[in-house]
């Protein structure tokens, strides 16, 4: 086997949609997917261990991150620092493993400014589908009701559009075989693979 | 669920990879594809069924739907005409079922200029692979043998940039699994399925 680079895969969409449950369910599914571990400078907790539930920092390290942009994503949370760090996720990748990062949309937008080749997959709610079924079939909802259910979704499919991939969360299992294709149909990208040949073979005969 | 249209799926790569095998198998597990029915020129055999096996046609009526562009690939072999017409594969994805259709390079390189939005996946030979690591792998045969067989391959790689997958036919069941994958994920693509969202959303958002 040509040795092959992982891919970084971006799980994200709106809160509620069952993200960490999806997650979840994938990762009880498939061993060889790693988790990106992510980096803070909130205190480690009981029972926490460096490098498998975060990766703790001081706060001038974290800052000195962000300035180097080593970090493909933070954000704030209740004065301390959270993000995913560059390094990790490409050593992982350069190792020939996958990387799989569950993250809300906000987060999910800062990854593809500083990584856009990575796999962005977006975890729809189901209810938008049955919302759009309704309008389909003519319900028996009031207009207003129907608007503001649409106006909410329409915010959300506008935050799709930066992404590569739609599943709908109607039944964890569905979603998760969704995912696994996603992920198997990926390593067989023509970009990707016709690339690795071509490098050895053009190596070889100039 | 929102209604959506098929994909035309082609299965294409160099003669002897083994399209048919895999074909096959890959009908055998998915019942839900349709295969893609050829139309010709030669006669109907004891035992074919028009519309099952082919679609029989006189020459002056092929020659029409060439001249009419209404056929995605054609070709002449021994004094007949064989293609694939135009008007069943759309009828079919616009019902929501998926095509298939399984062909060499030069036709599914004729229907990717007919029909660019398919998904045109490779079906590749394991011997490259194998003769890719051989070079790696800093093998004992001659440079002559390595340098002709890799000419070779790379005119086979060449080929492979209009296509969008490549699938190493190593092993039956795992190209299979791949195709079907690839199936699975390209009904999830974003740019597939939002527009289906955003039409029904904005026809009645505005």
């Amino acid at each position: 086997m040509i040795k092959e680079k992982g891919i970084l895969f971006i799980l994200s969409g709106p809160s509620g949609v069952g993200k960490g449950t999806v997650r979840k369910a994938l990762f009880d599914r498939d061993t060889e997917l790693k988790y990106s571990i992510s980096m803070t400078t909130r205190g480690k907790r009981e029972g926490e261990v460096e490098g498998i539930d975060y990766f703790y920092k001081s706060r001038d390290e974290f800052e000195e991150l962000i300035n180097g942009n080593r970090l493909l994503e933070y954000a704030e949370y209740v004065g301390n620092y959270y993000g995913t760090p560059r390094d990790y996720v490409e050593e992982t990748l350069e190792s020939g493993k996958d990387v799989f990062l569950e993250i809300e949309v906000q987060g999910a937008l800062q990854v593809k400014e500083n990584f856009p080749q990575g796999v962005f997959i977006f975890l729809f709610p189901p209810s938008l589908e049955e919302l759009a079924n309704r309008i389909i079939n003519r319900g028996t909802e009031t207009e207003d009701i129907v608007k503001n259910r649409l106006t909410e979704a329409k915010k959300e499919i506008e935050m799709m559009d930066a992404y590569d991939y739609v599943v709908v969360n109607d039944q964890i299992e569905t979603a998760v075989d969704k995912i696994q294709a996603i992920v198997k149909s990926e390593h067989c990208k023509r970009n990707r693979v016709a690339k690795q040949y071509k490098k050895v073979l053009e190596a070889e005969l100039g």
